[in-house]
């Protein structure tokens, strides 16, 4: 099958980039997003609208969703006007949001029932990445789907990796957020101690971020948090969406994680301070640096 | 003044490799170690022996330390017999043992009061910088004797950096270790989610460990881990030393660290299960990965 028409719900930063990209391949879009002027660029540029996630994913060959929540992506697919009752045996539904990946099997579940092939295929690369189609895509779901959605994958990603069955994608996902949250606290932590203790905090990155304690979230996130820059790369609140899925997730498969717990209440609090819409950087004021 | 004999106390791993760099750049050298088996490769290149720390300090240039816990150190420069009682003014006397910042400014002050110039300079690269001379050494103390002491340090060392005052080097050491903890523990629960989910590891370590989650613990510490090599690169009982130093200094910094608090009691456990002569990867044990 040769996919030409794709309904893509969900507008937002990444997810707008991430369209425009398969509009420049050629691919034909209708889009939904819950807030219509966030699609007006695609819009300009031809993309159809549609009044509903439904009416988005009537008559597509791939459905694309990329949206806020596990609750939203479990409303989009499930609910009563959702995708899933939407399209016929043989569409691709392919989930872009990071979610739960017991969620993830869930829809394929669902959709294997209808005949139609669902596949959770996360990123990572964040808005630099969906604005330059350097994403890498983390997918889960049947070799074969994968397999047919390269094509679509390709004009947005690089390192576009099948991590195995339904809902591996948003696993492996979860590891790379778990793996961050350590990094991360771990430089702001350094930081908080350098600055307690009367240390020059620019001299101390200089001394320690070439060696065993370097890390990109050392040596890029939290780097601009101690040059005064807390716009986001990564929002706070999406971090602490993501650290949630992990903490209630590991959880399930038995797993303890007391870092991953640690960072989530950090987050959390931070959030509280109404500093969510900061980047991942502004954990550094959990700790007390400006 | 020219630096011509040096006392070197504590001939491990680190400091005989450490020590037979300064005699191949030309210093004179006395050595004691508590286990004097552990000198002869230095005593066979032309080291004198000698029987105690306050023997190997008298009548030196520079003495040079590197020895175990905040507690040795106290003893070989406050003890009856130790350095300070042993040296006149003048002397330069070098910690380069991983100690408290708070003992080293003790031992500055002490120090100061009978003319000696006191630095501490603990060091980052382990045993692979010490053996290359490419160690990084951090140093605190008074810039005139930082000044004094090049000759000295350049030849076990590439990255010299005066971070401070008296203790500055031991507090950036501990910054050192405790953005390590941070990115170490996340790695090692990245992977402990990935295998409780059913994640094939070496899938998720090729998937995550080139972007945002990249740390130097994950792409080589617990990489080797992950590989089934836990042969200390740097050993877990040494990891948890620093780490109880950075514990304790920061209280009496007034710094709240709570990730450095779960990942030493993670240390500590594996410590009483008899994995503290492992290196530091050993830490993926903890969390159940073989």
């Amino acid at each position: 099958m040769e996919i030409r028409n794709i309904g893509f719900i969900g507008t937002g930063i990444m997810g707008a980039a991430m369209a425009g990209h398969l509009m420049d391949a050629g691919f034909r879009l209708s889009v939904y997003n819950r807030t219509k002027s966030k699609a007006e660029g695609l819009l300009a540029k031809g993309a159809v609208w549609c009044d509903s996630p439904g009416a988005c994913a009537k008559g597509q060959d791939v459905v694309i969703t990329i949206v806020g929540y596990p609750k939203d992506v479990e409303e989009v697919y499930l609910g009563k006007d959702g995708i899933l009752a939407n399209v016929p045996a043989g569409t691709y539904v392919v989930d872009m949001t990071t979610s739960s990946p017991i969620l993830a099997e869930k829809i394929f579940a669902a959709a294997k029932e209808k005949g139609v092939h669902a596949v959770d295929a996360p990123v990572t690369g964040g808005d630099v990445g969906a604005k330059n189609a350097t994403l890498s895509i983390l997918v889960g779901g049947e070799a074969e789907d994968f397999a047919a959605l390269q094509p679509v994958f390709a004009a947005m990603g690089k390192n576009i990796v099948h991590m195995g069955s339904a809902g591996a994608g948003q696993k492996a996902k979860a590891c790379n957020q778990i793996a961050i949250a350590g990094a991360l606290a771990g430089a702001c932590e350094a930081y908080a101690y350098a600055k307690a203790s009367g240390l020059d905090v620019e001299k101390t990155y200089q001394a320690i971020s070439a060696g065993a304690a370097s890390s990109f979230q050392m040596n890029n996130v939290v780097r601009r948090g101690l040059s005064g820059d807390f716009a986001p790369g990564f929002m706070l609140k999406h971090f602490g969406k993501d650290l949630a899925i992990g903490t209630e997730t590991s959880a399930a498969y038995g797993a303890a994680l007391p870092v991953l717990a640690q960072v989530l209440s950090e987050v959390r609090q931070m959030e509280r301070l109404q500093e969510g819409d900061k980047g991942t950087q502004a954990l550094l004021h959990y700790y007390g640096l400006e």
